[in-house]
Formats: C-alpha cells, sequence, structure tokens
C-alpha cells in the first residue's frame, strides 16, 4: 500500500510539475487557442473525474438543490477526495476563513456574542462510518448510523477543532446546533468530549416538537430564540446549506465540505 | 503545444486510470488507515495545487467573502481551471441542474413566469479578456474592460446559451439584469446578439439612482420591482453571490463558476 500511494504521489509531482512548466505560457500565445477549444466536451477518459468534480461543484454551492445518493461513478472520486487530504485542506480553508472573520468581530464583554456549530461533518467527522458504508452511494441505514452515533468515537475535524478553541478563547460563545435528537444527547456530549471539545454553552438537539422539521426551518427557528435571548449572532459554521440559510441567519456563514450527503 | 497538450492528456489518463485502480479498495483495508493520516497537511510539491483548489472551494461556497484579486501562487491555477474545460464543465453542470428545475415549473401562459440571468461570465464570457489581463491576478482596469465591453465581441458560454434557449422555448420571461451601466446598453444588447441570444423580455442595467450601490442592493430592489409587477420569479442565474442572495430572491438559484473576480 504505502508502495502504491508512494506511486501515486510520484506520478502525481512530476504530472503537476509538468503541467506547471507547461501552464506557464504568455497570454499572447494562450489568445491564439479558440475559445472553442476552451468549451469543447473532451470525451476522453477523464470525463468520469470531470463529471465528479462538476457534481461536487453543484453539491457545494447548492446548485443541485435535494439530493440522496452520490452518483454511482463517483464512488471512487468521493473516497478520494475524502481520504485523499483534500477534504481535510478544504475544511482547513475554511476554519481559516473564518478565523479571519472572527478576528474582525469586537467581542462584547457581556457575554452575548455567539458563534453556532453544528456537529455532524462540522465537529465531529463521520468518516471512519462511511469508509465503511460507500461514502454516500448506499442508501442511509439509520440503525447502523444510530449505533454508531452511540459508540460516541467519531473524531474531531482537526481544523474545527482548532476553530473552536480559537473563538472560546476569543470569548465567543458557542451553541451546538445539530439535527441529532434529544435521546442522544449523552452521547453526542460524550463523543464532543472524546473528540477534544468543550466549554460549549448550550447542546440543542431536535426536541419531540421539532421532529419532522426540514432542517431549514428548526434551525432558523432555534437561532431566532438565541437572537431573542439577546445574542449577537456573528458566526455560523455547517456542512449542510440547511445549517446556514432560512431566518434570522448569522452575520457570515462558513460551509464546510460535504460530497458524502444532503440534508435538507 | 499540440505535443505538449497531448503529453498532459496522456499523462492525466494514465495518472487517472492508475489512481482509479488503486483506488477502489476494499472498506476494511481502508479502515486501517489511521484517520491522522487522512487530516494530515502533506508539504509534497502538489500543495500549491491543493492550496489553490481549497481557495477556489472558499470562493465558489462565499466563505472567503470580499476579495479583490486571486492569490499571485493560483494564477496558473486557474489559468489552467478556465481554459482546461474544468470551467466549462462545471459551467455545464450548473446548466444541466438549473434545466432540471425549470422542467418541474409549470408555466402558465399568462407571461409572468420569470427568470433572471446575470450577464458577464452567466450569459457571455470575457475570458478573451482575462486571457490578455492574468485571469484575475491584475487589478481591475476599468478603462480597459470598458473598451472590452464596447468592442461587443464576447461569445456566450455555451451551456448558457443552450439553457436560455430552452427556458425560453418553454415560455420563461427572461430577464437580464447587469451590473453594467446604462452608456453600455447599445454595445451590451449588440455583444447579446452577436453571441447568439435573443427574445429576452427586458434588459435592466445601473442608473443614475443605482450608482455605488453594493450588487446585492441594486439587484435585489430590481427583484421586488419584477415581483410588484406580479412576475414569479422561479429561477436566477449568476457567477456571484450579489446576483443571487438579499431580499426577492428567486425559488432557486444558481451559482455559476468563478474563480476570476468578485463582486460585493
Amino acid at each position: 500500500m504505502a508502495y502504491a500511494q508512494n506511486l501515486i504521489a510520484a506520478l502525481f509531482i512530476s504530472f503537476t510539475s509538468f503541467s506547471q512548466s507547461i501552464l506557464v505560457i504568455s497570454p499572447e500565445i494562450l489568445d491564439l487557442f479558440s475559445l472553442n477549444h476552451v468549451f469543447a466536451h473532451r470525451k476522453i477518459p477523464n470525463d468520469n473525474a470531470m463529471y465528479c468534480e462538476s457534481w461536487r461543484f453543484t453539491v457545494e454551492t447548492n446548485d443541485i438543490g435535494f439530493w440522496t445518493l452520490i452518483p454511482q461513478k463517483c464512488t471512487s472520486f468521493v473516497q478520494d477526495y475524502m481520504t485523499s487530504g483534500r477534504y481535510s485542506s478544504d475544511s482547513s480553508a475554511v476554519a481559516d476563513q473564518s478565523l479571519a472573520f472572527a478576528n474582525t468581530v469586537n467581542v462584547s464583554n457581556d457575554g452575548m456574542d455567539a458563534w453556532i456549530f453544528d456537529i455532524d461533518e462540522t465537529l465531529l467527522s463521520n468518516l471512519p462510518y462511511y469508509i465503511n458504508h460507500g461514502f454516500g452511494s448506499e442508501i442511509f441505514d439509520e440503525v447502523a448510523f444510530d449505533k454508531w452515533v452511540n459508540e460516541a468515537e467519531a473524531p474531531a475535524i482537526p481544523a474545527s477543532l482548532k476553530l473552536y478553541k480559537e473563538l472560546h478563547q476569543r470569548g465567543f460563545k458557542i451553541f451546538l446546533l445539530t439535527g441529532r435528537s434529544e435521546f442522544q444527547r449523552n452521547d453526542t456530549e460524550k463523543n464532543m468530549v472524546y473528540a477534544g471539545y468543550s466549554n460549549w454553552e448550550r447542546l440543542i438537539l431536535r426536541g419531540p416538537s421539532d421532529k419532522g422539521k426540514p432542517a431549514t426551518q428548526y434551525k432558523s427557528e432555534k437561532r431566532k430564540e438565541l437572537e431573542d435571548e439577546g445574542y449577537r449572532i456573528h458566526g455560523s459554521s455547517g456542512d449542510q446549506w440547511s445549517d446556514l440559510v432560512g431566518f434570522a441567519v448569522a452575520q457570515r456563514s462558513f460551509k464546510l465540505p460535504n460530497p458524502m450527503y444532503y440534508i435538507a
């Protein structure tokens, strides 16, 4: 396996260095290319990768709207994205932008400056579960996933843990707003501590009256309650657009990557 | 040049085929990897490409917020993205999702079903201009860009042109809502016709009272006016988040790719 990885790395390095030396060509030369070339769909074997990259674009921008499973032909692509360092790199870039914004906030000492975090694929990674469940290519198995939640061993997304600690240090009150249900409160707290999180202000889970509500509605209502309590919601972090949009939205919202599943 | 391109293609193909045969490994084997590996930042020579991919993620999700120039070290990356077929592929994927949604709309015969398009980098491509201006790595040159607009020779983004025609055929009234100014009306109409567009319902440009307004405000106000006229704004397409958010937003918004510049 290490051999294969080295080979991939070597190939990738030579490809990267090679392409960079080629791609730095003068604008005058590039100008000679017809735009037909640029816009042509090339039916060459990398079409599958290109298709999956573009599918991911529509997922992360929310252009795709509602979806259930990742395209079957993108299973290897998503697996590669999630495990090759790309996912980690994207998560870090989002955390960096979040912290850059947080640094512009004048945190008051009245204790009312808030930041909201979703939990799954935002603070905790369920990648160990999805590695065994097709990276989003299999129909969601609620029983198996609840069992995984019950084990309370999801690791932190490292960039998110670092961001979380920095925000807490700067005086933000941290609210955890998750689509998980009240019956999972203990497991969730246990897992958060296991992953290295502490000092949150409140953990908000779906109660009986939230059952069946779309996530956008449920999370908007909970944000509104925080606003009504006087909290200023500066930032909100989530891997789903339903974590971020609706009403009572944060001053700035931060979309984390997640090409594995969609929550309406 | 053709030789170099073939060489790149060949390398890419072998890399892709090779990695796919490697990456389809059983979950059990993958499970053996530590997540530390997955989340580790690997300081290998592809870090630059990885950095730029992740920078682009924060651009397209709007996580980055306000920005001016692309990172200098991403000039080759953006050039490659824009001209290698990736941009074209992403544009097509967005158009496909837009049409899939449009097909679910019950278009009435009262002529009030509307779709809004931004123009630059949404219907028309200014890539021929940006090829000569560093792909967003140079400070915006308003004089040179206005001269380019005045030439009225920007080509259509093919996937957008196809979408546009399909929407018109289905009975949507098409509104062009652009940040360009009234003094550019003739050039803009001329360019749109040159690129193959026709039959729009109205071309809305910035008038004297819109000068200096942030795009989000200007575009929201114009959408509100259309709503007040009774139009049902089903879809909105734009390469900038400021085309899509604010108030009087469309039922569904479609973010097109643009890693070259940002408009607040």
